[in-house]
């Protein structure tokens, strides 16, 4: 039950010696995304042990090369490795002729289907889901068509303490009507309240994906509450100007962002090659946001499974009755 | 007055950890090429001192992935990086559409021409040269359209020792006579034998590159005598089916050539995935050509620049009257 983010690069634009680019690894029980595609990043998923063939799918930002460049070697060693399973890349539409043109002449030696999704939302929408998974996109204020991606675990079912079995001798209708998080009437009278009697078996857990990116109003309440957002901070913030010039974030504009959306972690990176000192970056955020780690390629945020084995007094989350 | 040439990386199609693909740099007198650009070249630049600013020009031998896909990362970073002069690229006639395609999505953030010179000859043909350096291309034998390059130093002009000057006493028109590789014939009869009056200031060095191929008779003739030969070996001797298949080399292949071309060191390289150990290579090749050099990533071979301040006797290089 594993929620796990791996940073395979942690440069901009410019190539730099010890950090390649963009790209993360997000893998949730078992299955795994990869988040843009810098130059040189199958190289980083086999320094970093992520199995190249566990890929399920891309999620891309944006066309800059920073963020896709990588990908054509990545399509082409997965084909050669035997893969069959179609792929799909969720990626902006001007993302399409260019998969067209790398399928037209790379795409015979390749035994698995490349589609594209293409992104055109102007505020969140889920793009993709699986029973334990929700995937959301949301436009970013970059130069170019750019999008951010929200990883949300969905909410578990919840499950019923035996002892509330035994206690009030539950049948299995009853159980239900608990699961599906309804206190239960009985016909004298008696009433089962949920929250006595059921329990949310673990916590959800999200991570959130904003690279590159202006900061713009609405983007702390479309990341708001994620575990771990990872924020762009391509600037120091005595470089706001610059920043503002590109379209790019400072310390300052990622760490106002998590404070208002009330983040858990706030990860950094996409570092100017002006200034390669993460620690620097790192320091700036904390003035704001004291829960601010600066990224460098390898590193590893582990979201443990917390099991909560307890009544549901004082969880206000709701369930929200999918089946997962 | 430096030939050096660096590799940059020495895996095949296949990424692997501890080797990039296939990237060369060679420098003469201070001016670099950059043949093949495999992905993450520029990082391996970057990590290897090649300075990004001084390749005048790139040389690709065809355009299978691990030879191309890290040149539209180096082009933009190279655009960052300031450069206005021009560059050519010398490529099969099918590079022309993907540099096209790149361009048109990459190209307006450079501000510097980005020139295709189309490949099409059947055998050797001069394609460059520099005051001291001639570049010829010739076809190989792979799957697709593929070339091989062969970096020849110029044979420099002869110089006149001083000592002939006082000796005969000549005139700089004698002198002219001379550094052409002329006898000198006085009205008088005598005649002053250039082989005693001048010497060849330095050794012409040479170079050739030659990946992918399957072995053909030809090859060894445009590669006669360089210095060092590069020469692909994917597959170490027991697997020459598949390289029969593939249109590749084995190691048994590129040493035959070695030693039929009569070049002074063999440098092998472009591994297959399926065996990493390079010494297994190197000592299947000495067995046919002792003078063998695995090469790994970051390998430098320089070939000294040696000084013949000696008379001509004996040296049956003859001066093709090119000034350099």
């Amino acid at each position: 039950m594993d929620f796990t983010l791996k940073i395979m690069g942690t440069a901009s634009a410019m190539s730099v010696i010890g950090r390649f680019q963009s790209a993360h690894v997000l893998t949730v029980h078992g299955r795994s995304s990869l988040i843009d595609c810098g130059e040189g990043t199958q190289r980083q998923l086999l320094r970093f042990g992520v199995p190249l063939m566990k890929i399920d799918n891309i999620y891309i930002s944006h066309i800059h090369g920073d963020h896709i460049f990588g990908l054509f070697g990545l399509l082409s060693t997965i084909g050669m490795l035997g893969r069959t399973a179609g792929i799909n890349i969720y990626a902006p539409e001007n993302f399409g002729p260019i998969l067209k043109f790398f399928m037209s002449y790379y795409g015979a030696g390749l035994n698995f289907e490349v589609n594209h999704v293409p992104l055109t939302m102007k505020e969140p929408e889920l793009i993709f889901e699986t029973r334990t998974l929700s995937v959301y996109a949301f436009p970013l204020n970059h130069k170019i068509e750019t999008f951010g991606f929200r990883f949300q675990e969905k909410t578990p079912m919840l499950n019923v303490h035996k002892d509330a079995i035994s206690r009030w001798g539950l049948s299995l209708t009853e159980i239900g009507t608990l699961k599906r998080g309804e206190n239960v009437q009985r016909p004298d009278g008696t009433v089962i309240p949920v929250s006595q009697a059921a329990y949310r078996p673990y916590v959800p857990r999200s991570y959130a994906y904003c690279s590159d990116t202006a900061p713009f109003p609405e983007l702390a309440q479309w990341v708001s509450g994620v575990d771990l957002l990872y924020h762009e901070t391509t600037y120091l913030a005595g470089m706001e100007d610059h920043a503002r010039d590109r379209n790019h974030s400072t310390t300052l504009d990622a760490a106002r962002c998590a404070l208002e959306a009330g983040v858990g972690k706030l990860i950094i990176g996409h570092y100017s090659s002006r200034c390669q000192d993460a620690s620097l970056y790192q320091a700036e955020c904390r003035t704001v946001f004291p829960n601010t780690f600066a990224a460098s390629d390898g590193d590893v945020f582990d979201l443990p499974f917390v099991k909560q084995n307890t009544y549901l007094c004082g969880d206000s989350t709701q369930d929200d009755g999918r089946q997962d």
